[in-house]
């Protein structure tokens, strides 16, 4: 407990000076953090094999230890992605707009680092690399939890970043490693008020819903997606055959895959066996309403609980509905607000899926395997928000900071 | 409790109803809102009445009794700030930002309403028809919490709002009242995350801190102002003693007053007993600092808790610093980040306390009590956030919005 109110006080303190730091200074922290990288990646990868020496024997599943798996591919892109981010530009200072009132004062909003970040994450550790570069560059402090399968990667990791910004500007100090692998210290962390400013939990639906619940720290959930695509009557088929096989499986365990079909019933007898035997390709389990049964015969009925539930597998709910009012309801109903899209060729019906699905991301035409920060433009990501204040969608530099008024007068006084 | 449940469901039905409304649709709305306040000023008038006698009776201050006093200026006043609200311009829908992407996609950020925001607050009966105007021209759903202390105001001005709606498109149920004067029903609504979007409490620092503790809905914080003027050794004295007495004196009792004077040593013993003559025309009580007793003998010594405390009243604590880093560290370690100053001739100076002190506004030359929405070019707020997430400083129809993502697409894939 104290040494964990130890490090968090550091993060904190230190906070201050990185929060002043002009470009170049962090810059220049980032490419001595990707340099000390490349100059052990042997290092890192020793540490990463007893990770996945330790995962073997528990028993972990092949998709997570390759998550967790570092060589050095991966690495050198990890220091490639440390370069695109040093090429982004510094949010931090901007005037985001500045008028001059009536009185002649000139109000302003300056956009300035949050503070302190905690992340909690899943046993990723090129998340322990990408958390820190975006903190940094964006004027943050950052407090790093990941899973105890990864701790060694990460330890490693944050001790080489630590060494690298000991000679920058940075203060080492900005970049701090829970290594406890108690569930409790993460309980604790969530009640910091004094030194954390914002939460940011991914994993898990019930991992962060967990964490929303128990935090008195301010949590940005990130998403679960339970994500749909509506095919309109008026859909071309073969752009919605591409789109949906995209979005399907084109990596399935992501959370901008989908996971929901819908389809209008005019074309439902035409178009199921068709994209039916598209899915079937490759190996997709098909799981249907009713009347989506009487037309696929062999698919297994979907209970209530499939129109809620991510599959993050080669699975998928078919559902054929009377119309883009059904479609939208049931969607609103059971999204995760993650992204959401329709296939039409018709303008207004465009326009009313894009106004009426409450979701983070509404495509129209278009996969929504888009929804992440490179794909959007923000260069690079920390996590999708699925909420509403704050950040809603894939967060990146921007999202990382808020704004403080500056006013600038001459001796005005409010009459 | 039920009852409760089944105010804020129609609340969160009502809301997607009003989202998707028009400006003109709106405006109508909040037109005849203020129209039948108009008619029924009498009725609203002798419900006050019956609040002002309980106050009374209760043995309410003068100053509790005078914020729940409407009278018909009052309401004409009130009626006036529809007609503002009215004319602003309306953030829903517009499309904050639309980049092409590489790949051809657009990719645009469009401004949608919250949803439904609970808005828990003192004993003020017009922030009863603030809010829900604010609330309802950004396409929000209201639940609304007063003092029991207004209650029957309040009641009486939600009635007639309601009815007023019944003939616009807006859904009267989109204005919800909670009418049980027990503390508990605060409780209870903040747990409600199914239905309530953002909770916005306002009132005592106390208060605000225990809805926090308490929430599981998203809090905006609003704020108290423990602010700080600091006089820098080549202020204008002049610049400075106006500025000071405007923001002391004006209205002493609102959160952007200040309650704290900070002045450099080497004008200390020049400055000090001007300003000291100053306040005290007005009958401001002095608490001040070793250094500043030695000065003004006659002065209160400031204990440590005088320099975290907001005063609402005639009182100020003044402290003598070394120099503008001993003012800074000050201010960032005593306010509550709301609203601080500096004056200065110093170009310098005045960027260094711009970038370095932590608050939702900070000025140069002028008086804090700008911090206002109306001042700050807002038009109208709902409230003053003193916390860094999503909304900072005053807040407005905008803050009252999120954003999600919206791609229009051509049939594009991910590769």
């Amino acid at each position: 407990m104290e040494n964990l109110i130890e490090k968090l006080k550091k993060a904190k303190v230190s906070s201050y000076t990185l929060a002043l730091l002009n470009t170049n200074e962090k810059n220049e922290a980032l490419r001595a953090i990707a340099n000390n990288i490349e100059k052990n990646i042997d290092k890192i990868i020793k540490e990463n094999e007893k990770d996945l020496k330790r995962g073997e024997e528990k028993g972990l599943s092949k998709a997570v230890l390759d998550r967790i798996l570092l060589n050095e591919k991966r690495l050198r892109d990890i220091i490639k992605s440390i370069d695109d981010v040093i090429k982004l530009p510094d949010p931090v200072g901007e005037i985001v707009s500045m008028q001059k009132r009536p009185n002649g004062i000139l109000v302003g909003q300056m956009r300035v680092p949050i503070g302190v970040i905690a992340i909690i994450y899943e046993a990723r550790p090129n998340v322990t690399v990408d958390a820190t570069i975006l903190a940094l560059k964006s004027g943050n402090a950052i407090v790093l939890r990941g899973s105890s399968d990864a701790l060694n990667s990460n330890i490693i990791i944050t001790e080489i970043m630590k060494e690298a910004l000991s000679n920058t500007k940075v203060p080492p100090d900005t970049v701090q490693i829970i290594e406890s692998p108690e569930h409790s210290v993460v309980e604790e962390l969530l009640q910091m008020v004094d030194y954390i400013d914002v939460a940011i939990p991914r994993g898990s639906a019930k991992f962060i819903k967990h964490v929303m619940n128990i935090s008195k720290v301010p949590v940005i959930e990130t998403g679960a997606g339970n994500n749909h695509i509506y095919v309109e009557e008026d859909a071309d088929f073969e752009m919605a055959r591409k789109i949906i096989i995209n979005a399907k499986v084109q990596r399935p365990s992501v959370c901008n895959a989908i996971e929901k079909l819908l389809i209008h019933k005019n074309i439902a007898e035409e178009f199921l066996p068709i994209i039916a035997k598209d899915l079937r390709e490759y190996n997709v389990e098909i799981r249907g309403c009713k009347r989506t049964l009487k037309i696929l015969t062999d698919a297994i009925p979907a209970t209530e609980e499939d129109w809620y539930t991510e599959y993050l597998d080669y699975i998928i709910a078919i559902k054929i509905v009377e119309s883009i009012d059904e479609a939208i309801e049931h969607i609103n109903k059971y999204n995760t607000k993650h992204s959401e899209a329709i296939i039409t060729k018709d303008y207004y019906k465009a326009l009313k899926f894009l106004r009426m699905v409450d979701a983070a991301a509404v495509y129209v035409n278009a996969s929504t395997r888009f929804t992440d920060g490179g794909e959007f433009g923000l260069g690079a990501e920390i996590g999708i928000s699925t909420q509403k204040l704050h950040a809603r969608g894939p967060m990146g530099l921007k999202e990382l900071t808020t704004t403080k008024y500056v006013i600038l007068g001459e001796g005005q006084i409010r009459e």
